[in-house]
């Protein structure tokens, strides 16, 4: 296949790091693809971009160095000292390619991240998003990418206010035209992608490309796009699991989920603005596959000693037959970074793929990657699987043989 | 629908006893089918004859009276005592049309539960299997049902050596008529049941009619049947949340599964020869949707102060991408009779509506209810669920409406 | 020993109503002491007070009655409907002595649960004290009691604001003389009992009799008095295990408590005010075994279905040898009411003893039962039992013999 | 103070390797005492010898090099790789002051261990003894040690029949003399160590000197010893929890402790016999504190995922006022080595201090580190804290001053 440039917004951070650093693992034959969707059936069945040859690059507002990030990330474990040497020059290649970004309504929280003057602070809207298209194509031609993917994995923005004012690709245009200052980062980095027609894939709870006017943008372009929220852990869990209770008529009375981390993403929701735009993204999940569930709460708590793990602990209370009230209770204690990376790669794998193939606005077989698919109302992981496997169907006649299965 | 008699083998035991006092409970007004998988959708939009008309009564080799069982039971609070006494005059009725059963090859520590002589004390196999017969024959006559459903709720026997012996009708029927002491109990009752042209659901890990001869005898006289080992609680959290490590390519190093229970059901399981059966079932499940698991251990053990409940740990070591090592632990706390008992109604439901419909032979939409289910390899839950989904979808076309859904 | 009233303040609540309830079920034998601290050595060498013969009167803001209140606890089970029933006859007579009480300084949460107007409607402070007094009197007058117990089991107030300014017994009878709107209902309750000579325990976190002016007035008059919040179930496992991490020179990096509860104490815990002086009290065990600890949290939130039970999952990241980092993790599953109502009766008969042995003031051989213990600041809950231990030592001499131990 | 030879019994296992390998971390300043009780209050108040001035050599059948089993240790992450690489040199020195040793009676399993032909292939017991002594007297003339002490870290042997014939002085030496092949390789270690009057500690379940006539030499010879199998994880939470119950009179119904583990030590109790011997010790600690305990049960299993990592989930199910059953469980996840090796650093500076005040036979100060403490019948933590505090209080007076405090 064709050369694949990754572009990542938020390119210094733990996920961000932690895929470019498992890339450049594989490709030094250090680790194999464990963890990655499509390093097993059915998505292997694909003709898809090898991991390898991917090119990265990206924006954000800080300026630690990558080896830097990844030692730090090395104390929490993953990845492990040995391998941040290994890959610490192919890092520091890729820092000369990471450029300073936006953090427009970002809030304080993520603001505070930053190291220097954002785009925002020098230019108006327009002239932002026409930086953030110049970068995007610097960085195509300097690596000599046939396709480019870009890729949202920066902190988690408040949520947007009244996003229906954007619900056409002329609204969003005349906002960006008209210095509209509502507008998030995320919409923008969106924007500049697929108003040039690279695949655009949000792996935060951000807006990004969540607007009707963007999404009419891609299908008039013929660009894929798809998000939003990266399903890694606890939530990853629960569609699995609550599709139980309702298969089997258990009626959920409670609940309840504590997360605790200690990463950056912890200390960004310890503002409240942010928290908001997660949970609603969390919960979500439950409500959909249980609509008639009594009472869900998600909790997220800031625990330093934690480093880049999260521990989440969800007690459910449901009720049987002869009105019997019984409990089942997890603990799922991940490596945030570890389960997330992974993702982020599958997913600029799979979207380029869908763009190869002509595929326009959202990637429904993308749905099982995501907290709150964009066009998909299925939250049952097991079914958003098949979604996945339906499209392996449709896609690799050709190329997948018996032998495969 | 037509009036539906139901038979238990095993009548006395926990899961009918609570099967039988939530069915009266529910023909009483006293609560709804919570926790019974036809009372929502897709099932319940078949037609289905009501739980409230099902004329009940069954085998045993013990004499205890239901209401005292029922007492028994409700001492740790499941079916309340206020249900009992609701239901303790269809209790005592329901005593009346229970009759002696056999236990042969259930094993010492099954056969140690019986009050009084066994069928096969006073009989040769075929004189067994002609009672059995006339047994059913009376109740369906007594009760004026118009088809009898025979589900096997005894105790787990120990493992059938050598089944591969009885692989066609002839096999069987020959074994029987040349007194072959080598069948067990629950074979005989299948026998007897699909022979008749009684739909026939094995609940329990025992043999049943998981005789390649009795499926022959089954599709020959156009008998439903359906088994085995029903899938109550930690084995059907498992089947929930394999698929998710499959899913994501997320390596299983180890699952550990610890389950304590205090019922009749760990007493016998205490017995090796009998645990040796219910361990190669619930094991299966994991080796079918993690084939590359390295290491899965289920232990059962007998802790006398929980009663009819069952606490099940497990937990869950696995490997993600960069080779990181990863923990989910889950506790799982149900009551065995509240979980059971209502799949008992669903399943005698479902087999009348199979049988009803002309089905024969193996039942694949019934799969989501078992942990070994005949004929079909699949143990991924959700895909089960999808399987009873799609014999909905084919058989409630004229009764299902758009609204409904 | 001689007859004992026992005074509850909030008498209509949950605590107040299985605490009266399992006094009568054991006074008719239909339970026994098990739960109860001075149902076992070394405590039952003590010449106690039978609890069958307990009088019990006490205030409340609400109206509700006892077996209403006793029926509405049963739905989760403690005490159950039998016993509820068995008993209903002495709480109906119990309702006959519970006055109007005062919810002054109470928070609004409080005061929300009241169904009439409290004595701080009608009268000054002075007159509402007066008021209690007479309360008091009359009822040991009316059971003709030799010894008066006061406990306050009311719902949580806010922290009282500079309680420094009651340092003195006269400066609380000043402030009580003119009218100091600021003194909350749990002082004017405590300074109501010490005045007249009844010893006083404070169950909850409120401030109570912990104010060094009410402590003066105590020693001054001979009186004991205790408290505050009794510890009974997350922080008594706190109490117990923390002293394992210092023993073993184990540094604590992070401790998360995450409580859900169900209860009315849930609902006035969700007010911010409230829970303040709740969380401080349940924080500062662990500052004081853990001095150096680097994180505690302690999480109580509101989730109706689990009633009067009350469930807590605590994680201890901990740092051990050669820096290796390792956890613990613990859920309690326990009913609130069955774990608080034997305390009640235990110090009870406690303080009943304190008082009959002259002791006079605070009373540390009774701190293993509080999260906070008045003028002890010792929170290692072997070393707290000790402090019991060596009271009964002390005292017990005649009574006890080698035979006992 | 003077110099100390440390000689381990098991030189080449992993806790022998990790308390080396910690040692000289902390000698070249690359971590410090956490984890080692005599690292802070109150033992640290205690003139102990330093850490760093140790001097190490020991026993096995094994020929790994400590370098390489240390390395094999690091992947499961305890000690790191770069400690290991840190301290190989004095690894290495260590490792050629390791002699070949013998496992009579250690079980088909620890046999299975050895790498050549242990003593007793070539000798009878009375001469394993003198080489013991021999390689004893080498090795502290070796490295100028002044005092010599011997603890046991070697796997767990099968349980002694019938250790009463061992209850003198006398029956030992004639067993000895006699060439008596029951005599466990534990024994004869501790005999040797004793006899030449260096302390001992016996660190694991194995006899040791849990011989009567092993205590009674000691006695007369004036040599303090003590064990047996050090308390680190799951019993020392047990040990931690129980007295709760006990304090509070809840009946616990039910203790269930389930352990899985995947190092040397999991294979070995694997091994029916070995395992018999782990149990019981493990066992008798809730039978101490909880005489009425129902039902107590103990697992371990053997996990290969798990490395040196041990893993227990504990059930307890418990009965509380008004014959409430409730639960608690608990998961705790340590490293074995990093668990245990600490203290076997503890015990030696203890065990030496012991012997510099001239004190000797069994030593109860130390109850607190082990599971089955020799002489103790006090299995309540906080009170074995107790013991040690106590020894420190009469011990410390001239060199503790206020200031420590």
């Amino acid at each position: 296949m064709t050369k694949t440039g990754v572009w990542l917004i938020g390119a210094r951070g733990n996920v961000a790091t932690t895929a470019m650093a498992g890339a450049r693992a594989i490709a030094h034959g250090r680790t194999d693809e464990t963890g990655m969707v499509t390093g097993r059936e059915p998505a292997s069945r694909l003709d898809l971009p090898a991991v390898e040859e991917f090119a990265f690059g990206g924006h954000d507002i800080r300026e630690t160095g990558l080896v830097e990030t990844a030692r730090s990330l090395s104390e929490s474990g993953v990845p492990t000292a040995e391998t941040v040497e290994a890959v610490a020059e192919d890092l520091r290649e890729i820092d000369g390619r990471i450029k300073t970004g936006t953090a427009v309504n970002c809030g304080e929280a993520v603001a505070d991240l930053g190291d220097g003057p954002p785009l925002e602070d020098r230019f108006g809207v327009e002239e932002v998003v026409d930086q953030i298209r110049d970068d995007y194509e610097s960085f195509r031609r300097a690596v000599d990418a046939d396709r480019l993917v870009v890729v949202n994995v920066a902190s988690t923005e408040p949520e947007l206010a009244a996003p229906d004012r954007y619900d056409t690709r002329e609204a969003v245009e005349r906002a960006i035209a008209d210095d509209d200052q509502d507008l998030p980062a995320s919409s923008l980095y969106a924007y500049a992608a697929i108003a040039d027609g690279h695949p655009y894939v949000n792996f935060t709870p951000s807006t990004g490309s969540a607007l009707d006017g963007l999404d009419d943008l891609a299908r008039q372009e013929g660009v894929p796009h798809m998000g939003r929220d990266a399903k890694t852990g606890e939530t990853l869990v629960k569609s699995a699991l609550a599709p139980m209770f309702a298969g089997r008529n258990l009626r959920v009375m409670s609940w309840e989920g504590h997360n605790i981390l200690g990463n950056t993403d912890g200390q960004v929701l310890e503002d409240e603005a942010n928290e908001a735009g997660k949970l609603a993204s969390k919960g979500g999940v439950l409500d959909s596959i249980l609509p008639d569930m009594g009472h869900n709460r998600v909790r997220i708590d800031y625990t330093p000693s934690l480093g880049d793990w999260k521990t989440a602990w969800d007690y459910i209370h449901f009720e049987g037959f002869l009105d019997t009230q019984m409990t089942m209770q997890f603990t799922w204690e991940g490596s945030d970074s570890a389960l997330a990376a992974p993702l982020v790669l599958d997913l600029v794998r799979l979207a380029a793929h869908a763009d190869e193939a002509g595929e326009s606005g959202v990637q429904p077989q993308l749905a099982s990657f995501f907290k709150s698919p964009l066009g998909v109302d299925e939250h049952d992981l097991s079914r958003q699987f098949d979604l996945l496997e339906a499209y392996v169907e449709r896609h690799a006649g050709s190329s997948g043989t018996e032998a495969d299965r």
